[in-house]
């Protein structure tokens, strides 16, 4: 099962990325990991660029192509100004006119020091405006910050390393049982 | 008095510049309009690169600094699946920690074909957040798509030019207040 993986940090030492990797450590087996770094790296959306059989921007194809062949997608942001950083909303922006998509499992960990609700909230709401499939046992507000990581950047408490584990098994189980058709 | 006017659209034939044009029209006098037009040039906030002390993007500084000449901002922006357009969002982020815009005054018009309620919404929140000074009898949502414009497109509706003219009207005299010391 293919995991994409998306921080919505740019930040190098970024605590969401911390918390990716931490999740990416969950026992869960057949779990093949993808992170996807270039946030970043996309254009600025312009709805005359995403017109019917127009070219995409060549880091847009890569990322829908990514999303595309993924099993399940885990996102991790932070959030600025009691929203979702414009960057990573960019990135979803350039995603909604993609009906392959339809029906993708994702599940929405936002992590600041006050849990994020307003991001998670918002993200949970335009997933759902753009037919993704939240899995809400997998969706997470963690009070974390840099402060909370260890020496070397990783997450270090074994509650928040246990409840990311369990996130990921949540958001496995959820797109291997929604894989499987169920009315042959 | 100075309004910098800012479109949450990259589109070349956009109903937000459209408004914005109609609004610049208001019979209000003393206005000095300047048209934001580089939402699409900035780069992707980094808080990396937002540090004390830090010489900002030239983009970024050029953003702050027309901002912080002006009297007040006229914002319109379409919905983006029930959201802020990321490349708005991304602008604000860069204004966040620039304490010299706190307490500006600002008018959020969002125009959507269903109003864009969702994006006025957190737009208003983000801006609260940041410690702007949002004019409430200055917002609009207005029902609003480029099939609405007329053939030269522009906005064409009387009653929609009349509530952009009351708002422009609205956000003059709470800036030209605001900007008066009351305890002399």
């Amino acid at each position: 099962m293919r995991i994409v993986a998306i921080s919505g940090s740019l930040r190098a030492q970024s605590s969401n990325a911390a918390i990716l990797r931490a999740a990416r450590r969950a026992p869960v087996a057949g779990l093949e990991w993808t992170l996807y770094e270039a946030v970043g790296r996309l254009p600025h959306f312009n709805p005359d660029l995403d017109v019917e059989g127009a070219t995409p921007p060549r880091e847009v194809a890569e990322l829908r192509a990514q999303l595309a062949a993924a099993d399940a997608v885990l996102l991790c942001s932070p959030e600025y100004a009691h929203g979702v950083p414009g960057s990573l909303k960019n990135a979803l922006d350039w995603l909604v006119s993609v009906g392959e998509l339809v029906g993708k499992p994702i599940a929405v960990i936002t992590a600041s020091p006050t849990g994020g609700e307003h991001a998670q909230m918002q993200l949970v709401h335009t997933l759902q405006t753009m037919s993704w499939r939240v899995v809400d046992e997998a969706c997470l507000q963690l009070s974390l910050g840099r402060a909370q990581l260890d020496a070397r950047g990783e997450v270090a408490d074994a509650a928040v390393i246990r409840s990311l584990h369990d996130a990921v098994a949540a958001l496995a189980t959820r797109a291997a049982r929604d894989a499987t058709p169920r009315n042959r």
